[in-house]
């Protein structure tokens, strides 16, 4: 066939993620980062997503430190951010000012590619976020979050695209963060988008569930343009398809990639390494997660549940809840379930099954997002379940962050000279109490009043020494 | 499309001899063997390969004991089991009287699919097996061992597949121990099979490269009939694909097989909690193994590489090795890599690259494959090796097991008393010193002067209280 396809490393940012709690440091990056720099990818995915959170949290980094060093170490590629619309890399709608800010300063510290997305497929919500990206001359991926539910019909998402279309997108990514996206699915609805829209398909799928490879094989015959892939010690699982897999895979059938082998192996020995430094944060995954193929429920938000009802003592309702799961979707109109609304849908069915009672018990994320401060639900809230949470109370029908006051030159004032740049008023906007620590940390650290975080601090004490204490 | 294809559970067998070393123990099978038998496999992969030797060696367990016990317990299963050729289930060619009782007995206590392959595919090492069995009634299904080599054309496995018609083969297995099969060789081999041969194709393969649900899918597609998985706790890394995944992908473009998803689900619960329970001797596999595709050298050959370099503290001439390595095997007619071929051509490339003159060094193994006791290579071996390697001698033209003299009868004798069946001469004849230690510990067990093996003492002691020893 011959045909070109392109491939997104993403070891950089969503691999680490999905298998050791987002904790890659910045100096495990430097080293590898000129080789995948010449390895031949579309682009590098390396900011963004939760690793934001994850430096100014966990690593004591500065994340725009971080998008400057790595843009210096990578001059040939493009670099690209997962960015959760209104949300931003946080876990709340941010008023427009911090939204426009916080894309203008991403692109002017070194990213060249958007993908942005809403949880719920509300658009208003990823609307500032698409053209602001675009003033600055931007790529912006339209990002469609994949989930399975009567309403989300082939139909829906080819709105979805054109809508992102229309908002200026360059191309649409098909996100499937749970891995249910089927090769059957990825096969018509790509054939479908690239028929109708007419935008280039870039298609973003996990492990999980063991259907990835298959999903993209079948996308690629359906003409899809540009694969997620990780370097293969860091993928499958609940990462994504290797790239030397899909490399290989692709190539017998005549989609051409021209990546360089020599830098996937010198990727390969040194992620190999990464990951055995970082065994003390790496999930415990082993075999294949078929749960979710058969209630649509990820196995992460399985996890939550049954920590959620251990804490009640209550496990042996586990199949009541997992029942109720569904049913609460379809009462909420059928969200997909990523965070935040995996968590909503999942507490409020464990309420419902304890109480004995459904939506006696009403969590105040239920009720935000029965008032539409989350978005708007994919199909239309029941009346009764409207009735039941709000009470008298109207629903919003407005977009969310028309709601909300601007906040940068408020937070500016507050932060005061702890911030010594915008983009650290802006950590502090998205994370106030998280950024002003790291900043506190940071000044003491320089004063030499504290050592800097060693390594030791960070992977922990060794196992053998903290079980085996000497005898004094 | 609604073609039917059908599954064989290969998580009695390969999953856990691929995953933890083969270590399950029957006692971990008999609560769900009735579940499975329900679930409507095909067949259920639960005897031979590894399981013998290991039944024997580590577990005490009498392996012809387990497989009466799993016949009892799926009444409505078809069996089935590996069988090495002429090597049986063990590493060497036994003789023909062994071949064909060993069968005959696997036959009588409940073997009803035998599939039978030879390392080099040298069909005269199958032939008493695949007689004997078809003597018996029961299903032979001939498997090609796949590999890669300028040798190993479509035309050679189509050859190979019509003679294992003709020698009464009911089913062609393509057998991909390594995670070889690529989609797209998968199509087309599996196209050609069915158009040229005419008999039902069953796909094996391993997950180690990500490779192979990708080669079921593109199987199917192409005709293949039946399907090796394990359930989804036991499938995936070096294992095979997770049932439900696949179940779940075919269906939607039509291939239907009718399983039980209930018994898959109390499959899923149970599996998951026995993986746990042998996380000791489970493998340490993360993410993908991509060297295999760069070099068609099988992981776990590398692995022995390095470990016989590093034991000649010479670890720095691996690159030099692993360039070795084909050129050893185009000199010795492209053998597949699998056992015992892998371990001749791996320790002859650390020899030739370690004395520094390509067969200054030649081992016994390396002599006898030249010699022609494994059989015959695909490709001739080179004329200049042969005579290196063989100085005067010629190389045998016959049948290797053509020289070996009758041993059950010699072997019976040996063994008298402590042998209590048939089925225990069959074990003493392949695993000698093995199966007299067996029957030695049973008697001393039998008669109280030893205690049963207990779960401490094969799982060994917890790791926490063999770290601390307790002050005196
Ligand atoms: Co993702
Ligand atoms: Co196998």
């Amino acid at each position: 066939m011959g045909r070109k396809i392109q491939f997104t490393d993403v070891t950089l940012r969503d691999a680490h993620q999905s298998l050791f709690a987002t904790r890659m440091r910045t100096k495990d990056m430097v080293d590898i980062a000129p080789v995948i720099d010449k390895a031949g990818f579309w682009s590098v995915e390396c900011w963004g997503g939760a690793t934001f959170d994850v430096c100014l949290r966990f690593l004591k980094e500065d994340p725009w430190e971080r998008l400057r060093t790595l843009r210096k170490l990578m001059p040939n590629s493009r670099l690209q951010m997962l960015l959760r619309g209104q949300n931003l890399v946080g876990y709340r709608h941010y008023p427009d000012d911090v939204v426009k800010a916080f894309v203008r300063k991403a692109a002017e510290n070194g990213i060249d590619v958007f993908r942005v997305f809403d949880a719920l497929n509300d658009l208003r919500n990823v609307e500032v976020a698409v053209e602001t990206a675009k003033e600055m001359g931007k790529i912006v991926e339209g990002a469609l979050s994949y989930t399975i539910s009567p309403v989300h019909t082939e139909d829906l998402y080819i709105e979805l695209a054109l809508e992102f279309k229309e908002m200026g997108a360059d191309i649409i990514a098909i996100k499937d963060m749970a891995g249910l996206l089927s090769p059957e699915r990825a096969y018509s609805l790509v054939k479908a988008i690239k028929e109708e829209v007419g935008l280039p398909v870039h298609i973003h799928t996990h492990c999980t569930s063991g259907l990835a490879e298959m999903a993209q094989l079948k996308a690629a015959e359906a003409g899809a343009d540009i694969f997620d892939v990780a370097i293969s010690p860091m993928a499958s699982d609940t990462s994504h398809p290797a790239v030397e897999t899909m490399l290989y895979a692709f190539a017998e059938f005549g989609f051409e990639a021209n990546l360089d082998r020599k830098a996937l192996r010198k990727m390969a020995q040194h992620f190999k390494e990464v990951r055995k430094k970082y065994k003390k944060f790496d999930i415990d995954f082993k075999g294949v997660d078929a749960a979710v193929l058969e209630h649509q429920i990820p196995g992460g938000m399985i996890s939550n549940l049954i920590n959620q009802l251990k804490e009640q003592g209550a496990l042996d309702k586990l199949e009541e809840v997992l029942e109720e799961v569904p049913r609460v979707r379809e009462d909420l109109g059928y969200p997909p379930l990523v965070t935040p609304t995996s968590q909503i849908v999942g507490t409020q069915a464990v309420l419902n099954v304890l109480a004995g009672e459904r939506y006696k018990m009403i969590t105040q994320e239920t009720k935000n997002y029965v008032k539409g401060l989350y978005g708007r639900p994919p199909a239309p809230i029941k009346e009764e379940i409207i009735k039941k949470v709000l009470g008298d109370e109207e629903p919003i029908t407005c977009r969310p962050a028309d709601l909300l006051e601007p906040e940068l030159d408020k937070r500016r004032e507050e932060i005061k000279d702890l911030a010594r740049s915008e983009e650290d008023v802006l950590s502090y906007c998205l994370f106030p109490k998280v950024a002003r620590e790291f900043f506190e940390w940071r000044e003491k650290v320089e004063k030499g009043e504290i050592p800097p975080l060693t390594d030791e601090e960070f992977f922990g004490v060794e196992e053998e020494e903290k079980r085996c204490p000497q005898p004094l």
